[in-house]
Parts: C-alpha cells; sequence; structure tokens
C-alpha cells in the first residue's frame, strides 16, 4: 500500500518545537459535531508516542474532553513533568487558538518480565468468521470500523422500552485493515455506543467528558495481534442527574486481555 | 468536639497565592513509606475544592503517583485549564521543592436533575452491625478506618496458594467517625489493599501509579449518607509484567452507587 491508512493521515502531528506538534481533525473520523473522540484520544496519546522524550510504552492514559474540537488544526503539548528510572508521567493539552480542548494524562514505563495471570477473562463467544458483519450507518468513523455485534445493539426501536442491563459485547477491527497499535487500541477502547441509549431506548444527546485507558500489553503484543479482531465488552455502572460511566474491556482473539477502560458520559435527560 | 479531626488536618491546605497552596503529608495516614495514596488522591482534590474559581462538584479525578513523597510540606497548584457555562477541566499538580510528586485532572460540573438509576447494584450483603470488626495492624493509616471485611480479606498465610479471584467486599468508614464528603470519599477509594497479593498470597512490593474515581453521588446526597458504613468492592483485571488493575465501586447503607474508581499498581514479581 502506497497511500496513507485513513488512521494514519488522521493520527499526523507535524513538530513545531520540543513538547508541540500540531495536528489536524480528520473528516474520514467525524461524528455527529467534530471529530469522533476516540480519534482525538488516539492523537493525544500520539502526541506522546513521538516526544522524543518518551521513556518506556504506555501503562494508563486519562484524556478529558474539555471542549468540542472544531474541525481545523489544533496544537498538542506534551510535558514530562516527572521522568523516573523507569517510568513517566505526561501532562498534555490539545489547543485551538489559545483555548485548551483536550486535557490528558499519560503514563508511560518500561516494563520488566514478572509474573502475569489475567484474572479477567474472554467470556465464552462465536469467532468472528461466524459473526455476521453489522451494518451501521450514519457518520463516517462508522464506517472505519468492521463492528460484528454479539450482544447489545444499539436499539432498533426509541421507544423507551430499554434493557435494565446495558452490556455490549463486539468484535471490532479497523476498516480498512491496520496492525494494531497504542494508537489504533485507544481509539477502538471509545468505540461503544452511549450505554444510555440501552438503558433507556431514548436517544439523549450525549458526549463523553473523560475516559481512561490501561494498557495490559505491550507494544510486541501488539504487532503480534496485527489485524486480528478484538473482542469489546461494555456495561454501564451509575446514571445519575446528567452524567453515566461504564467499564470495558478488549481481548484479542487468543483471548489476551490488551486493555481495559472506563468513561464518563454526559447525558441531556 | 473542638479539635480537628485527623483528616481534617490531614488536607487542610494553606492559600499561597491564586492556583497554590502548601499542604503537609500527615503522620496520622502514613502508609508503609510515606504517605497513604488515598491522602494524597484527597488533599489533590481537595486543593480544588478549596480554589476560589470552581465551578459545581467533582464528577472525575484521576490522580497519578508521579513519585514517592518525602514526609513533610508539599506545594499544590490548581489550574482551571477549560472552564465551560457549566462544567470545568482541572489540572492539579503536587510539588516537593521543584520537583512534581502528583499530577491530576478533575473534572467538575453543576449537576441538573435528569432521569437517573444505578445498573451496578450493590451485592446483598449481611449489615454492618451484623459483621465483626476486623483486626488489621501494621501502618497509621489502617487505624483511621473502621473495617469489616465480607470475603477478600488479606491471605492469612503467605505461601503462595493464592485465588484465582481477587474479589474483595467490606464495609467502611472514618475512625474516629466524620461525615461524608467528596475528599473522604476519595480517599475512601484507594482502601484496597493490592490485588496480586490476594491472587498470589506472596507480598511483592507494589505502589499506585494511577487512579481514577467517578463521582455519582453529589454533596447533598454524600451530606445525607453522614457518617454511615459504606460497602467497598474492588476486583483485578489484569495482570501483567509489573502492572495490575482494578475495578471498584462504593455503595452507602441505603445501596446508593456513590463512586466506582479504578487503578493501575507496580508490583515488583
Amino acid at each position: 500500500m502506497s497511500e496513507l491508512h485513513p488512521f494514519d493521515a488522521a493520527i499526523a502531528l507535524k513538530p513545531l518545537a520540543e513538547g508541540e506538534a500540531q495536528g489536524h481533525t480528520s473528516p474520514a473520523y467525524a461524528n455527529f459535531i467534530g471529530p469522533y473522540g476516540g480519534i482525538t484520544a488516539a492523537q493525544a496519546i500520539q502526541a506522546v508516542l513521538r516526544d522524543p522524550r518518551l521513556l518506556g510504552e504506555p501503562i494508563a492514559l486519562t484524556v478529558n474532553y474539555a471542549a468540542a474540537l472544531a474541525d481545523g488544526p489544533f496544537v498538542a503539548r506534551t510535558r514530562p513533568a516527572r521522568t523516573n528510572r523507569s517510568t513517566q508521567h505526561w501532562i498534555v493539552e490539545l489547543l485551538q487558538g489559545e483555548e485548551t480542548v483536550v486535557t490528558a494524562t499519560v503514563m508511560t514505563a518500561a516494563r520488566r518480565e514478572t509474573w502475569s495471570g489475567h484474572e479477567a477473562g474472554m467470556p465464552d463467544v462465536p469467532r468472528p468468521a461466524d459473526v455476521p458483519r453489522t451494518p451501521r450507518q450514519g457518520v463516517a468513523w462508522l464506517n472505519r470500523y468492521d463492528m460484528r455485534f454479539l450482544t447489545g445493539f444499539v436499539p432498533r426501536k426509541w421507544e423507551g422500552q430499554g434493557d435494565a442491563e446495558s452490556l455490549t459485547r463486539l468484535w471490532l477491527r479497523d476498516e480498512p485493515l491496520r496492525p494494531l497499535d497504542f494508537a489504533s487500541l485507544t481509539a477502538m477502547a471509545d468505540t461503544f455506543f452511549p450505554r444510555i441509549w440501552l438503558r433507556r431506548a431514548k436517544q439523549t444527546p450525549v458526549g463523553t467528558v473523560t475516559m481512561t485507558v490501561y494498557f495490559h500489553a505491550d507494544g510486541a503484543q501488539l504487532a503480534a495481534t496485527g489485524t486480528q479482531y478484538l473482542l469489546a465488552q461494555a456495561r454501564g455502572q451509575g446514571f445519575r442527574n446528567g452524567y453515566f460511566d461504564h467499564a470495558g474491556q478488549l481481548w484479542n482473539e487468543q483471548g489476551d486481555l490488551l486493555a481495559t477502560t472506563h468513561q464518563v458520559v454526559y447525558f441531556k435527560e
């Protein structure tokens, strides 16, 4: 392939100075209003990944959506607030004009081999090849993923018949195919449609305000996962007075837990 | 009571300038080395709560433990990176000398009344009065809590016999009694001993590197909860090459979900 993958084009950052790079929102990952939050999170972590001062690989990311990004350029500011022998703590801001639109913290580390043994096992589900692709229409970013829902799809009727439970499970990969890395895994952690739509079967306006991703895989494991499908799972926890949260997990086809993720979403009513 | 509660003494901050206040580590909340992480998180959120520029109440906090705090004073720096009509995004740093020891982001909001309905229900457990207090010895901060373990207590034998599962449930409240607020709820979100000790029954050295708390209760609900016990629950998810995470929930005695919490913990082997 000589042409740049839309994801690589979307997360491309042009160095401006130490700790400063310029990016641009991507029409290929547009949401209803402004960009898909997953691509914004990927841009925030990419700003750290491309910083020459980086030590190790990402362990944890928290990204806060402070304001709606306008379509157009932004500046990513990265600062290693603390560098230790094997860990580093970053503060990141994305700015448009002089206004902060995203804040983030990223913790990176050089891992050592230790005892390992994941507790959150992959649920027993059909293989991706045995699950039909779920047709999804609408905004651009949905076309960037091959999604195969196992349970908890968007309600087909919006008549307030909502479920008591908001569990969703789907197989998921980039469209077109692209080998997995930290940036694309970050973006995939935000693919869950709002849990409140499942709970209520009512399309109340929503917006993610903060998302955290914990990386259990290292770069080698992501590279080995390659273009496999990921099993993505999320379930709501608290829903009260304008905000709800969900907790989620992402495994590769072998059942390796690659990441866990949580987020808080604003809802209007 | 004319004497200051140890928790209030621990989170006291003296204003130095706009966005700058001085605090001090608290011997009453000492851990093995340095302070209990929960009190550090409480100090970080308290720095925002006391900032006169605050809009609304906390919705989400992420605190990153960038370095071990030395016993002694620290400076808390708070900056409202973005203020919208009803939400605000804060960046917080705690410094000792000129070194950053903690980074944090806090999202606050003025909530409106909406449809509400928590999905994560309180498990069916005996009432606190029917559960004996669990004797715990050792570091100072353990004496600041009345803990009544229901399941998943610290292993009594450290012979590597570990469980496959790291679920812990306990009733918990301040000792001496103190009405619940955002700062004390934040501290309580970090009371879980390391999940890897349960998994492995081996006291490998550990340290929390990042913790997130999502607040589902507002200040009025915390005040109404008062000095009740909270049911605190946590379970490990991924454990690999030096880092594991857990997901947790805290309910009051009526079964209201007050907060959800997640953290990543470093472990040596």
